[in-house]
């Protein structure tokens, strides 16, 4: 499997939006953002994303399911300072038989600062593949 | 720009080798090391290899050059658990005008778990495109 | 200078509360947060009080005013578990010529999980002690 | 419990030591190595050290004891620069019925940076107290 969705700088592409403010322990010596830094704000948005659709992560893994990250993919367009608001825009791109991929564009006050994807696989909680559960196909299918 | 390069999962398409051994603060509560944890493994055998090309990052910094990571690409293949030693394998794949481009794969005694491509624009400190410098072209025409 | 605060396990006894939702990133291996990654929680409730209060730290910091935490004492009552809401209550507890003591209490659903006192020197962006400027000394005397 | 011995600078007063070469990753916009990215070096010290001592971390916990840090105390002398290599060195302080209290020295090239302490609880995987195993109680006898 490998991801294939190409996301977009414009923010109509995406349908949910998470903010997260840039904390000065995400900065570098550079001065702006740690380009590692930025995947849990990634990952904090999935995680608000399934809540907001009825989905929350504790239940998702209560339930025996996870959805580790096999690929990701950042392109870094301009970089974020501290404490600037970033807003995490996110769609579901595309769901398999045991994958979901997501899209990410992150702007500040409408300015694209990167874009993402990231690519899953749906596993129990050993590892072993899963089949993707029918909620989440309709969530892709939006 | 965009990074071309598909990392092997061969070792011997890599020129140089960096250990680190996974943190317990690497790990997450799925018990491997999270996803965003290997990007400093990624940056530390960066510099490593620098300067074991002659080029410390320090020494390059201060001459005003800068290696801002403007692309980043990883493949999940295989979590690394608590306190594995793992091998940074490292290439550099191509050189433009004013972008480098780095292969790695990552193995634990010998075992692939990831590989992963970085771009990296080449600007003085203030962001500005530079022109690469000769070292940094022979370095990659090896 | 030393740290003398002795922080209260009591919300009342504090003057700012800022929520932070654990992450999954700040989870480790024993399926908790990591006793590292409650730090930043403490920073940035810090970067909002000092906002609420007036004093942006980017305005601080145009103004050539840092605030770098010179002691640190944590005590860690119950771990957090990821997604839980963290209250960070905070108050400034002291503020000396130089220097200025944070007093922290994490609680989740009014329960303690974390005491932290910070001890910060008042200095210029090149580290240089500096006096104490008056809004500070206010802030502390509340 | 807390936390009672005063780590000394002088690097003689220790009994272990392990080198860590600060990360780009573990600066911030200061310049200098982040407050919280020290907490990992001393994590990374602590597990060299149960090593040398015959003790792995991973064979610890496969028998289900857990050293979770209880109470931290952090004095930060003088900042970490990128690329510097630190001695962190150690020794154990004091051992109880369900305690481990380590002390901590962080010297470049001898100068010291910082002093710590972490005391830890013995438990059980549960979380539980357990007694303190009699391998722990001589290594703090020395």
């Amino acid at each position: 499997m490998r991801a294939t969705f190409r996301p977009s700088t414009d923010v109509g592409a995406y349908r949910f939006c998470h903010r997260v403010r840039a904390r000065f322990a995400d900065t570098d010596a550079m001065g702006v953002v740690n380009h590692a830094a930025y995947l849990p704000y990634l990952e904090e948005a999935r995680v608000e994303y399934l809540r907001a659709a009825g989905h929350p992560y504790t239940a998702m893994r209560a339930e025996g399911l996870e959805l580790p990250v096999v690929e990701l993919t950042v392109r870094y367009l301009r970089p974020v300072v501290f404490d600037e608001v970033v807003e995490v825009n996110l769609v579901p791109a595309s769901v398999g038989a045991a994958t979901l991929e997501i899209g990410y564009l992150l702007t500040v006050a409408g300015e694209a600062r990167l874009t993402a994807v990231t690519l899953h696989a749906v596993t129990a909680v050993d590892g072993r593949p899963r089949r993707c559960p029918v909620w989440l196909l309709d969530l892709a299918r939006g």
